[in-house]
């Protein structure tokens, strides 16, 4: 006997009919608003070749590290979930992977894995079971049917799931080719890409050499020294812009930034191309290089994001075993008001500048980077991020800010994935939260009604796309 | 078309019916009750000379910085607000600073600001439209009106306000001049003072030394010896108790206490007033001198309030341009277990000294702060301070600290404002705040009505007036 | 006129009545389930001898620390409190005792102090009037004479709780003589052992050298070599798992672990035995000793438990005059992020493998502790301890871990206490409050009912039996 899937409409609203009444007034204002995506990861490609994909396991779950961090978590091995090695792809048949998956999906219950799959299945590929051991055959076999039609090519569901605007991620040293295929083949899918330089700032990253190389070659600059490395992260800010970037994102440790007089940063370069660094020497050119960026988005306008405590690759084995991005970045206790202060000493009174703000600590919220925000005229908050990118996670985010930064110092919401078919469900839950907060703000009589449906369109759609520059 | 402004009897009181009708009942015991105001940074000049306040701009906004930080974060100019710059008044117009102050009040959507003065607006001074554009001059124009009036001088609002004892702060170096003239005046307001010696004790604030001119002045003891330097504290705070005071308090970065010996207090002292000293030092000396008040508060019975945890003057350019108190000071991470441990190693079990310790670190609530006050006799918790003086904040101070520290180790409520018009406000708030999260203990069957009923009268009467010996 | 005692059916469930009448439900599902209790503090002594307990202040007062630091904090006396000195029990009549806790009942209002106790003063002792001064005698007498029958005797106790299982806590240095005794009698009471190996781990434990002396007794290795110091835990382990014992704990200022060489072990431990260690010194050797664990854990199969984050004897004058455990241990802030890193690089991806992490810092539940649980194998999410196993500290501990970590990384219910009575009010609780954080997931419509019915008994039997692997 199978269990029925079907997504309540009343989904994440509190159970207090007074509340529930007004975030359901507050989402049918907002519900069928177009998605702008101004931060995320999925892949150009998908949208250059428009190409299909082959099946549940590959595009569900092989890729998506929420997911397989619990399966492994609770002793699933990556191998028999079909998910690659650095050596190559296991052998895996997807449907026996899929079928493991299904027979562990009680793992899931009470967390945004669940929700946003539950979407994914009822919403876009019409579903009425649910997922487990039973079904996981029924669930193969209907997604990899769907995925063969015209309909779920990546472009036609970039359509289906009315997206204004997505901006992907890529490297300083990438040619940005799935970019200009896009823009080259007539399509009208608004996809703009991100300037994420950490593989040439962080001389830690295990590519940094390799990424040096592609950066020069591709602005023809010198990048060893340090003028002409400042010219070369000019001229591909450039580039990016031209292949709609209006941000730079940067992921970095901590959130160190520096403020070193033009002889200190000569020297300090010359001691991490030249391979004679340590790891104090890293962090203080990663913390100068956020106030190079500070200051190159002051001349040539580009939002800057910072996103920073998490300790990537945590475990040493699987990172042996099977690279990076394999559900073993941890988040890290991270200090903002001491770290950003040499950076705002030199932009912080910019009121053309935008700095978007992330963490993965949520003890600093209400401590350091509402007050942050309430103040500095180019600080702005990021959405619950990663980790904190959940309902409960999104709720202290607004109980935490709201009193201090107000709504207007927050930037909407990012869905920040890979997983391109769990978009709409992310925007959908971020909705349903932010409603159902303002709900709780009017029944309590803390704001009227009115104000709450202005601020519901602000949340869902105009503070992101003034923040990003859309 | 204007907006109604009205304030709802059931404001911040939960949705649900069960509980809010518990809410009313207690908030109706509690409501009337006079106001006990045992630290705050009122003006006591106001109430010496009784002298009108001129407008609007002046008496609300100007001062405010809980408001004018908001404006600035979203790139208001303080010039435009008539915020004063070092060099002196900027020539703005008072009602066109008002009017760009109402243009932006949807910012403020929220907040604890906004409920503040919608309070102000409607119960002080009778306004039943909302804050906007539109409205900007009939506020400011009936604001100044009543401002003219005998019934909006200070004395008037004291005693309409059914304040029952306010306290102001002021520096060990202040002659206390107000003070005396207040109760030479005949008036029987009960206006008391604080004594605050931060600007003697913190040799890296910008007054250090003339703020111990004064101190010497107003003491005749030799201030820049060890013995006469306390002998000088003894002194001030003698005439501060003459002036009403039970109480002092203390800012500092840190909660650093020390328990040096002599011999090195000698030591470390003519380092400090030698100028030889080092950061490290300046630190040692503020810790040390934690430990020297709580001895002279055995022996003298002044409660001592410590307001650890801020950032001042956080932004190098505004520091510059207009001073400190402008928001930019900001929270930092905050120890309390190792930090006053050496202090609560010579006081810790004296039953007859009373620390009250407040914190701009939330994460220290349930970790640190309630397991020190629910075991030292001597501590007890100050209310959610400045940042956290909010609605959320005050719940999560409730919901973080109960249960290890109770009710019976807080101490009430603290307004903490230079903004005289706020108080019933603010104290209205943590009413209805305290009677609501006593109502969900009822409504839950944690705690029973009539306990609810004794609880409430204690957190707004009986707790403050014992801790702080009024 | 006394007041009424009678426990409501409905305490702890959400004033919401959609919410309560789901949470009545799951509730009723795992009520009366018998209880698994696999880690506490209660004296194994009890069981082996029956003897009853003499009278309220010896069994419920005295030994409860929970109690006595909150009268403490009030200025409460100890010696007025009949507890024990260093240098002997004080002369209090246990009478006057219990009459002044009485006329103190007030301050536990909204602590979990007053629940449990209120639910063993009802249900195990059918007392109906409240506890305050004028029924302190009636209390007093009535409980005095119920423990002299059989049927409060520990071990019919024992039974009327439906305890399945009931872990105690003993040292690496305990003969284990009580265990044996039990197990000797006949009787059929599952109460087994935990190995604790603190003393004998911890060169700044006050008692670290007598327990070595016993340590090598009670093995006959030579515990003063690397080689025979970890033979002697292999041995003991052995006898502790004779004695029934599936689990270890650790209780370490830190959650540091260190991955040292053989070669760097021995020298260390040369130190620490030789007595010319150094506190950094101390530190690395538990943090050498937990990896030491981890690794015997997996060749023997027994749980590991982590319990970190505690200062010790933070109250210098009272260690000296009454010793440890009475009150003055409080919590610190934890890393676990960096701190386990050594371990999980030697263990980390063991399958087989469970460590129990626990924290007295929420503020690393949703940052780090459920990232790690969410993704390492051998990691599981203990619940909610010491301070926060409360009513509130359970519910942040679901809110902050359910999301990223799920509910099968968590073990199900620690009531970690040495007051037997009060375990089934514990249980009791923990399991209200689960069932209510259950029903609001389903009111919200973000798990079915079924799912929820099949998680409140995986979250009260199934998970805690699975893994402590009993």
């Amino acid at each position: 006997m199978t269990r029925r899937l079907a997504l309540h409409p009343d989904r994440l609203f509190s159970a207090d009919p007074t509340t529930r009444a007004i975030a359901r007034t507050l989402y049918a204002e907002v519900a069928d608003l177009p998605i702008v995506s101004p931060h995320g990861h999925t892949d150009p490609r998908w949208f250059a070749t428009d190409a299909p994909w082959s099946n549940a396991t590959e595009l569900l779950l092989a890729p998506d590290h929420y997911i397989f961090r619990m399966l492994y978590s609770q002793g699933v091995p990556l191998d028999d979930l079909a998910i690659p090695r650095r050596s190559g792809h296991p052998t895996t048949d997807p449907r026996a992977a899929w079928a493991l998956f299904a027979a562990h999906y009680h793992l899931f219950r009470g967390t945004p894995s669940r929700l946003w799959l539950d979407h994914v299945f009822a919403e876009i590929f019409g579903i009425d079971v649910a997922l487990e051991a039973a079904t996981a055959d029924h669930y193969f076999d209907a997604i990899g049917e769907r995925l063969a039609t015209e309909a779920f090519h990546p472009r036609s569901l970039f359509e289906r799931f009315r997206i204004d605007c997505l901006a992907t991620t890529e490297g300083a040293d990438d040619a940005l080719l799935h970019h200009q295929a896009i823009r080259a083949s007539g399509w009208q899918g608004r996809v703009i890409t991100t300037y994420r330089p950490d593989s040439v700032i962080d001389v830690e990253h295990e590519q940094f050499a390799a990424a040096m190389e592609r950066f020069a070659a591709l602005t023809g600059e010198d990048v060893h020294g340090w003028q002409g490395y400042l010219a070369a992260h000019r001229k591909r800010r450039a580039a990016f812009r031209a292949m709609g970037a209006t941000a730079t994102d940067h992921g970095h440790p901590s959130a160190a930034t520096a403020n070193l007089s033009a002889v200190e940063c000569e020297a300090l370069f010359a001691r991490i191309v030249g391979g004679n660094w340590t790891p104090a020497d890293a962090e203080l050119f990663r913390a100068q290089m956020l106030t190079e960026m500070a200051k190159m988005s002051v001349a040539d306008g580009m939002v800057m994001q910072i996103h920073p405590g998490s300790y990537r690759n945590h475990n040493a084995g699987l990172f042996t075993s099977h690279g990076r991005d394999k559900g073993a970045d941890l988040p890290m206790r991270t200090d903002y008001v001491h770290a950003l202060k040499p950076m705002l000493d030199v932009v912080g009174n910019e009121r053309d500048l935008t700095i978007i703000l992330f963490t993965l600590d949520e003890s600093a919220y209400a401590r350091e980077l509402a007050p942050l925000a309430g103040h500095y005229p180019c600080l702005k908050l990021g959405p619950a991020w990663w980790f904190h990118d959940s309902p409960e996670g999104m709720r202290r985010f607004r109980e935490m800010t709201t009193e201090t930064a107000g709504f207007y110092n927050t930037v909407g919401f990012n869905d920040d994935t890979r997983a391109f078919l769990s978009i709409p469900a992310r925007h959908d839950v971020a909705r349903r939260v932010d409603c159902d907060f303002l709900a709780r703000l009017v029944a309590e009589h803390r704001l009227e009604e009115d104000e709450a449906v202005e601020l519901a369109h602000q949340l869902t759609s105009g503070l992101v796309r003034r923040a990003y520059r859309l």
